[in-house]
C-alpha cells in the first residue's frame, strides 16, 4: 500500500469528544477532495442507521469471514461488538486521489499506521475530560455500565496520543474543522509526498 | 535551543522565485503572529533598503567579529557577500511566542536544521525554470556573470528541497501565502510541539 495520490486520515479521540459532527461537517463543506469510509460492524443498527451509509452492518459470522479472507485495513473488537474497515473500498478512493476519512479508534489507528505510514493521524482531544463526562452522560443511549466503560475507555484513548501527528482541540466545532482543512493543505504540501522531475528543469535550464 | 512558545519557520528557495514577496505578504497579513528575521550582511546597500529594517549592513571586520563570537544562528557566503542570522534577535522572539520567519539559502538553513531541528523548513518552487530565468534576467540589478551564478545556483538549490518538510509552489502569491499560513496552523497542531497535563485530566475524571 503505497504511492496512491490521495491520502489516508485516521480521525480518533475518545468517545463523546465530537469526532462524527466534525467528520460530518468536513464532508459537507466538500473541501480538499474528502470523503468518509464506510466501516463494516457487528453492532446493532439504530433507528436512525441506513446500512451501507452508517456501516456495513454484519453477523458476527459474516465479520470473522472477512478477518478470515484478509479484507479489512484495520479491525477492533470495541465493547462487545466488531468493527472494521474494507481494505478494497479505500484503495479504489485512493487510487483516483480521493483522501479517504477513517473514524476509528485507537486500537484500529495503529493498525492502519503499521500498514501505512504515509496516514495522517489526527486525534480530537476534548478541551477539558468534564465535558466529555457530560456529553457522554447527556446521549443517554447506554446503559449505566456501557457509560462507565466509555468512560474509562475515553481516559485510556487520551493517553495514545503521542502516536497520532497532529491533536486538535475541539472546544468548537467550526474551528476544529477549519484546522483539519489547514491540516490537509499542508499535508499536500509536505515534500515526501512530492514527485519532482528534475529532468524537466534540467532541459529548461540549458535551452 | 529548545522548547520555545514561538515556531521558527525557514523559507528558502532559488533567487526569483519570489521569496521575499511571499514573506512580505505573509508579515502584512498579521496572521500565526509572525515576524521577519533581520539578517546580518556585508553586501552593498541599495538605495530602497533600511539599515536594520532589511538588513543589518556591516563590514567584512564587523561580521568576522561577530562569527568569533558565535553570535550568528547560521551564516554564509553567497556569490562574493557574507550572510547571517544574529542569534540573539531569534531566541528573544521565540521565547516571547512569536513565530519568526527566516527567508535564507540552503546553505543556511541546513545549519539551522542542524541546531534545531524543530523548526520549519519550507521550499518555495517555481513552477517551471523558465519562469525563473526571466525573472532573474527582468530583475536588470546585476552583471552578466552574477546572473549566470544565480541561474546556476538555482538550479542547484532545487536539488536540495529533499531536506525541507514543505514544498509551496509559487504559482500565485496569494495561493502560496494561503499554503504557509495553512502549513503554519498545522504544525501549531503536531503533537510534538503539545503539551498535555494529564494530571488535570485524571483529577477530572476521578472527580
Amino acid at each position: 500500500m503505497d504511492g496512491y495520490k490521495g491520502m489516508l486520515i485516521v480521525i480518533s479521540g475518545p468517545s463523546g469528544v465530537g469526532k462524527s459532527t466534525i467528520c460530518k461537517s468536513l464532508i459537507e463543506k466538500k473541501l480538499n477532495n474528502v470523503e468518509l469510509s464506510v466501516s463494516a460492524t457487528t453492532r446493532k443498527q439504530r433507528i436512525s442507521e441506513v446500512d451501507g451509509i452508517s456501516y456495513y452492518f454484519k453477523s458476527e459470522h459474516e465479520f470473522q469471514e472477512m478477518i478470515y479472507r484478509n479484507e479489512f485495513l484495520e479491525y477492533a473488537k470495541v465493547y462487545d461488538n466488531y468493527y472494521g474497515t474494507p481494505k478494497q473500498h479505500v484503495i479504489d478512493k485512493l487510487v483516483k486521489g480521493i483522501n479517504v476519512i477513517l473514524e476509528i479508534d485507537t486500537h484500529g489507528a495503529m493498525q492502519v499506521k503499521s500498514n501505512y505510514e504515509k496516514g495522517v493521524f489526527i486525534f480530537i482531544m476534548p478541551p477539558c475530560f468534564n465535558i466529555l463526562k457530560t456529553r457522554i452522560l447527556k446521549r443517554g443511549t447506554e446503559s449505566k455500565g456501557d457509560i462507565k466503560k466509555r468512560l474509562e475507555s475515553a481516559f485510556g484513548e487520551i493517553h495514545e496520543i503521542i502516536n497520532y501527528d497532529y491533536i486538535v482541540v475541539n472546544d468548537d466545532v467550526d474551528k476544529a474543522v477549519d484546522k483539519i482543512v489547514c491540516i490537509l493543505n499542508a499535508e499536500s504540501c509536505r515534500t515526501n509526498r512530492y514527485k519532482i522531475d528534475f529532468t524537466e528543469f534540467k532541459e529548461e535550464f540549458y535551452d
